[in-house]
């Protein structure tokens, strides 16, 4: 019983951090960002961030490894974003 | 030390879980979702999904309440997301 709930922390651990992949495929085939919210990928990436930092405190790998994938692919996202908003190819 | 440390791992919870509000505030009062990836938010729910039931397995409740709640917020955008779609107003 413990073993089979643990391999939900996992896939569910993958699912999340997996999740970010077609959003930055997706992000980088169209470059269209309009109805992404700066907001949301702004707090997102601090927070996913703060997550990895915590992993280094905790010397969690788990959370270290998932949260600088997520990290680096909502940074990815998020600088999209700010481009074309820069660029005024997106009203925000 | 550790009572600092716990604060950063608080307050990445919070980010990562209020960071999708202004993505739904966002998609409620605009309505777009073109750019938004249906991949995405369908593992991202999922994932969720199984967080929450994961935190009731390990009784958390700070695990139960932030995926509750950014759990109902994906949905809410992932179904605008399959209604645009469906409606042709999006086209993937």
């Amino acid at each position: 019983m413990h073993f089979s709930f643990e391999i939900i922390g996992y896939l569910a651990a993958t699912l999340t951090t997996a999740s970010f992949l077609p959003q930055a495929f997706k992000t980088i085939k169209t470059r269209d960002t309009q109805s992404l919210s700066l907001g949301m990928y702004s707090m997102f990436a601090l927070g996913v961030l703060l997550w990895l930092i915590y992993g280094v405190y905790l010397s969690n790998n788990a959370i270290i490894i998932a949260n600088a994938i997520t990290f680096l692919l909502a940074s990815l996202i998020l600088g999209f974003k700010m481009y074309n908003m820069w660029r005024n190819k997106d009203g925000g």
